[in-house]
């Protein structure tokens, strides 16, 4: 027992790292729990003793993102370095960067996953819900601060600024995945932050 | 021979009407072909009649699609009964008030399959990118019109905040699909027509 214990440690989150990266390349339906087995050469036995379906492990998967994501998202938010609406920009500059070095392919787990999956499973639609309100809050937050230095319009409060801010930047992701190019990145970032949020 | 034409031609249609509906609620990969043919009591055979693969009748469906979205798109964006703001602002809130009546289920074919298949299959993404730049230009005549009536903002070219406005709303949708709220549609809609475009 000694030695099982950080072992199956080790199992589950080398599971959860791989289903990770192939979800986020291929979605939840087109992936195989047997692919991933095969890859990482742990038997279907240890897999249900992780998790009771696919369903399931998908829920860890996405909260296993989330857990590195929210961390990214908070040091790029409490980054007093920056402003706050400049912190925002860093954001996006950051998450254009990364589409661009994957030529346009994955995005983001959430945003991905949420299309797929939002009208077939209720489980993983209320985990996906609870992070994006998570993440929105985050950057209520930040819009907030922004507005109270009087560096973001005060027109609308911060919870809207917030959602419009979110789901304005996963269609632009989602379109820059289907031209395969980041120039809905540079429109969004460029009507958001010379016209929209800034005061 | 005279009685197999019109069938013919009526099966096709039926196969792309069910892969549509079918679609549009499940995505791509969770669609069965052997489901489609089954409720319709047509042969396999027929179906790789008309069709290659499935991935070449997606690629149909997504098309058949676009026809009856391109011709609405084309009447609301068109209506001189309104000004190129009401026209845009129309759009939004009758895909609002469809949604709404779907529970926020399915949302829009071309969106969902963007996200689902952008990575997976280059002959639906080239499809799609095409139909997106499409709606986009269409979008971006009404803005123009507007611009030039002095309604909507001029520091952007009509391009850019169509982009926007059309990434901005694929996202929404995306949202109110995942948190079951017309809630970020709504948000969309008060920012995108009281403060973005209204000049």
């Amino acid at each position: 027992m000694t030695t099982k214990a950080p072992l199956k440690h080790d199992s589950r989150t080398a599971l959860l790292e791989a289903g990770m990266n192939i979800m986020l390349e291929k979605g939840y339906t087109n992936t195989g729990i047997q692919e991933i087995l095969k890859a990482l050469d742990i038997p279907k036995g240890s897999f249900y003793h992780y998790f009771d379906s696919k369903e399931s492990y998908a829920v860890d998967v996405v909260r296993h993102y989330d857990q590195t994501a929210t961390k990214d998202l908070h040091e790029t938010l409490h980054n007093t370095n920056q402003t706050p609406l400049a912190r925002l920009k860093s954001f996006c500059e950051a998450g254009q960067a990364k589409l661009s070095k994957q030529e346009c392919r994955k995005g983001c787990l959430i945003g991905n996953l949420s299309q797929e999956m939002a009208d077939q499973s209720e489980v993983l639609r209320l985990e996906l819900s609870r992070i994006i309100g998570k993440w929105q809050a985050m950057f209520a937050d930040c819009i907030t601060e922004g507005q109270n230095s009087g560096e973001i319009k005060r027109e609308y409060s911060a919870t809207a600024l917030a959602e419009l801010f979110y789901s304005g930047w996963v269609g632009a992701v989602l379109l820059a995945k289907t031209v395969k190019s980041t120039e809905p990145l540079e429109v969004f970032i460029d009507l958001m932050f010379n016209s929209l949020l800034k005061a």
